[in-house]
């Protein structure tokens, strides 16, 4: 594993089985990698344990193949169990600085936040790195809450540790975000809904590199 | 804690916040170690993981005082969190040897188990106990196989570790399985779905130390 300071965080692809279509879960995954993301964050919200850690096992030799970090959404036991290079957290899962106690120091930590104020205890919790969202309207997440450009903007202004912008980012507002200053875009139905997952990633890259 | 090897199996609660009918956890899991709960599993299957580990916390606190082993369904990563004194996985949680590893030697694994051969499998993956049931029809869990009284004296006779029979047991019947050689009865609405919650875990208690 990567030392987790050299992490990049530009196109942080967010997993979604519900927008695939019957597709294949690790296969989506290769073909994103392969078009130039550079952090997967499973996230399993309907599956068991076992389930969640048979499919952790089957996207982490994908990731582990590309040198990609894979991070598990919300379960610190799968993240654990699978030997993660992270664990990523919301508001309504485990307490940020307890996920950094048993996690440890070497493991990436995230955190999402939706203001400045839990951006700043997120950093202060042990947090690598936040994300903030949702910046756009979505339809792949369901729970969340409306972040505004200047927010943020004024959250990027105001902690060191590196920042993830994410709901509704896409082909043609991800250079919005990037220009705010944010340092990656989390997507989710802007590369898995897309018939040729490889093809939505490249574009996003090119966004993402300043080409128009 | 107690050294591992003295837990008492004995008279194990299962928890059901549903079959409370609004009646407080907490308290009731203090009513039931007040009738004589020897074991206490927290079982929460619908809570976010924040929800869960506060929930967790709380009921440690009365376990805690009394002295009660609190072993965690399932979750992992809320019995780390919150120190508890063990972790129950079933067949669709994580595979027990990959839960013993990460658990350390110290803490108590339990698995539910439905057959013999399940029962092997657990005690070489490094259960410290097996959960064997349903025994009898039930209505506080729905994803319960059957096993007969058959099978938990056979699977009794075949293992070493501490054998505790779950599903359907109450004052009724819990003598049957104790007579069949099980070291322990699980109940969940013998004890929780009961108006008073210490008389019916001391009723079940009579019936263990083998009054009539
Ligand atoms: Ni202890």
């Amino acid at each position: 594993m990567k030392n987790k300071i050299d992490v990049n965080y530009s196109l942080y692809l967010v997993t979604d089985r519900g927008i695939l279509n019957g597709r294949d879960l690790k296969e989506a995954v290769e073909e994103a990698i392969l078009g130039g993301v550079t952090l997967v964050q499973l996230r399993e919200k309907a599956a068991s344990t076992l389930e969640f850690y048979n499919t952790a096992l089957r996207v982490k030799a994908v990731t582990d193949k590309y040198n990609i970090p894979l991070i598990i959404n919300d379960r610190l036991d799968i993240a654990l169990a699978v030997d993660a290079a992270g664990l990523h957290v919301g508001q309504d899962d485990m307490p940020a600085h307890i996920a950094r106690k048993i996690l440890g120091p070497d493991r990436i930590l995230g955190v999402s936040t939706a203001n400045l104020k839990e951006a700043l205890k997120a950093q202060e919790d042990g947090a690598d790195y936040i994300g903030v969202g949702a910046m756009f309207p979505t339809i792949s997440k369901s729970d969340t809450r409306d972040v505004t450009l200047d927010e943020l903007k004024r959250i990027k202004e105001s902690i060191k540790i590196p920042v993830v912008a994410i709901g509704g980012i896409n082909q043609n507002n991800v250079k919005q975000i990037i220009e705010l200053g944010a340092d990656g875009a989390a997507v989710i139905s802007a590369i898995l809904g897309r018939k040729d997952i490889k093809q939505a990633a490249l574009e996003l890259k090119k966004k993402l590199n300043g080409d128009s």
